[in-house]
């Protein structure tokens, strides 16, 4: 059999010199050369899991060790390192559409939602029904399940089922919400499928049946455009090291919608989040902003670090950033419908644009040792998710037309040429 | 007035050159090398707060960012950053008389303190007793508030007195554990006046009265031996950016016996503890080791910056640091008692070294001025804890005895001369 590549009749023009045009009338296209990319022979695909160091981060770090940490010491903690909780998140705010005292860089995104779903739950006494889906973050699912159980025995979670393992249950969620219903969570973009919920419509049904929403935004900020004060959210949480570019493990954001903030309390009550931390008072007085669901100290390192990300994202602008994830997104489902789809490939996400964050999942009987092939063979960075989802995250600050056009012809000439027979059955899974 | 310095007629001598002849003769001062000190001219006597970047410091954050963030990427998940919170854990196991399989770097101390006594609690149902002191640092205190308001209104928290401000009720804590205490809960060294428990002792009283016992062990890691196999402590936190030189806000450490791993569960229960995280099972299974206790995932920068200070203490060994911390403490509180006394100074903390931590706290009617003085006019610094604590902490590897001479001859001056009195009365405190 002749190869596929480079002779479908698809409508959208399919070879290499069409890839390199999008390039040449992107513009954000400079950005990638404000990362740090020391293997220009890798693809990476991989920046919905960790997306990579801004250039500025290099810099940072050399300066947060010698001269913040090395020659200012203690003191700079008055001169910076206290008020970085805030003045990140307020950056952040400037993505996700909230305002700049709604959000705060604190801890890991689990710890954040602990915190949330806690104070939640307290704040709507008598209710006893959790709403989630079966597409949420497994670690979402597992704190809420702990909160549960630390609260005793009235709550109970509900997991309601995706229709097909790729588009979220919207009109099941929005129907289920009722008087009993204290708080739905859910990832606004699911983590395997790339599916984007209508934050707007599914917020105003929890709030219409008097229940909170909490969002995870983690598969969404600093890709899909987020109005949080648009669609009357009340929570979220969200991760910084995927399109934020904050550095791997870094800290994650809250937000707590203005009028939520001085009802609601933190249940790890610490130090950080006390009124004078300094008083080294016996009793706990909570701040009376947002800083009140600070816990411990943070770790400034790692915080430091998302700021040069997130100053990136804001230069280039969420619609832009956006246009060009719709049409990176686009190209490849495009290409998959012409390459990839007679080869036994399958599209786990969601086809319309306006229901996607910024990755492509693709099946294939193969997945697993497909994924390896590109990464040992031909230097293209997916990331896998069991049982056989490869992820094909795009990244629009870095990620080029040409990049995709690349993987998209190895994955075709993968299975044409059955190169994955090379590989075991049982590949260790890269993370 | 004549100048009292210089003319004491103490039995230690107590000139200059003196403390020369001891730096000259200390088998640590070569260490003091291995430490980014990029200004001379500063003493820093603030390692019991914020300790110094190690030299390995400086090249491992480059590294981080740029060989293991920007070249290897994802991959280096696998290839390192995993296994972080238990091989760091280890290392620090080492430092703390526990098993290499006993320890995990994770969250704050706030966060772990959170998880280790809520799993506690449920571990000594029907037991309503939590036992502190009014010397502990006030977040653990906090911590404890929240946990117990969370587990509902059966368990109560028993702050114990100390007598004094400076000693804690080490007897009225071993003679209140009874039947109905489910914890006692205790900083080994407390921050203000450096006071240290006899960890076996009060670990044994609580042990006797079925009683679990948890030790914050913040201001002891890395300067003061611990033994948590022999004293036979249940459980324990600390921080790492003290003594252990790990970074601002460097992730803390936990430490759960290795008995009762099985038997505790983590209540912040997140994947990164999960028994196979990355199945992405909706339902939650502990890992069957210690790293259940992980919650979401770690902040890698500031994680891995935390091996370079502890790899220093290993070296230095744990048995030549405490000699020396000693022999600093013990030529601190004689030059007060030769000094300082005589101007006002009052030593807070205990004169028995073997109780005593590795910093002392003067106090001083004008303390917080003279504070002010030190930093601002001597290049001292030192830290301040209202109302009235200058502590001065003395760390081993980079602290000489001539820093400790000039700052007791500082401090000397500024009370004989009244230089706070250049300073207003309310002025700013450097945490």
């Amino acid at each position: 059999m002749l190869p596929l590549c480079g002779l479908s009749t698809m409508p959208i023009p399919s070879n290499r010199s069409y890839a390199e045009q999008l390039d040449a009338h992107d513009s954000l296209a400079g950005f990638r050369q404000r990362f740090l990319i020391p293997d220009a022979g890798i693809i990476y695909l991989d920046g919905n899991s960790l997306g990579r160091p801004p250039l500025a981060a290099v810099e940072l770090a050399l300066n947060l060790v010698e001269q913040q940490w090395g020659e200012r010491l203690i003191r700079q903690w008055n001169e910076g390192w206290f008020g970085l909780p805030e003045t990140i998140g307020a950056k952040i705010a400037g993505l996700i559409g909230a305002q700049a005292d709604e959000v705060l860089v604190a801890d890991s995104t689990s710890v954040n939602l602990f915190k949330l779903v806690v104070a939640a739950l307290r704040a709507r006494p008598g209710r006893r029904r959790i709403l989630t889906d079966d597409l949420n973050f497994p670690s979402d699912v597992y704190i809420l399940q702990g909160a549960i159980d630390l609260l005793g025995q009235e709550h109970r979670l509900e997991i309601v089922p995706s229709p097909d393992g790729v588009h979220g249950p919207a009109a099941s969620l929005a129907a289920s919400c009722d008087a009993d219903t204290a708080l739905v969570v859910l990832s606004h973009t699911v983590f395997k499928s790339g599916y984007t919920y209508d934050m707007r419509a599914l917020s105003w049904a929890a709030a219409a049946a008097g229940a909170l929403v909490l969002w995870d935004l983690s598969h969404s900020a600093g890709v899909v455009p987020v109005d949080l004060t648009g669609a009357g959210a009340d929570l979220a949480v969200g991760c910084t090291y995927k399109y934020l570019n904050g550095g791997p493990g870094a800290p994650a954001f809250l937000y707590i919608r203005r009028d939520w903030q001085p009802k609601l309390a933190n249940p790890l009550a610490g130090w950080m989040g006390h009124e004078a931390p300094f008083a080294f008072d016996l009793d706990y007085r909570p701040s009376s902003g947002l800083r009140r669901f600070l816990t411990g100290t943070p770790p400034v390192a790692s915080l430091a670090l998302v700021e040069p990300g997130v100053d990136l994202l804001l230069e280039a602008g969420m619609d832009a950033v956006r246009a060009k994830s719709v049409q990176q997104t686009e190209y490849l489902v495009a290409l998959y419908d012409g390459f990839l789809a007679p080869l036994g490939y399958t599209l786990k996400s969601p086809r319309d644009p306006s229901r996607r964050g910024s990755h492509i999942s693709l099946g294939h009987n193969e997945a697993l040792r497909i994924d390896q092939v590109l990464i040992h063979d031909f230097g293209i960075l997916p990331d896998f998710r069991r049982p056989d989802n490869i992820r094909l995250g795009l990244a629009p600050l870095y990620t080029s037309f040409t990049d995709i056009h690349r993987t998209v012809m190895a994955l075709c000439q993968i299975a044409e040429e059955r190169l994955y027979e090379a590989y075991p059955v049982e590949a260790p899974v890269v993370t």
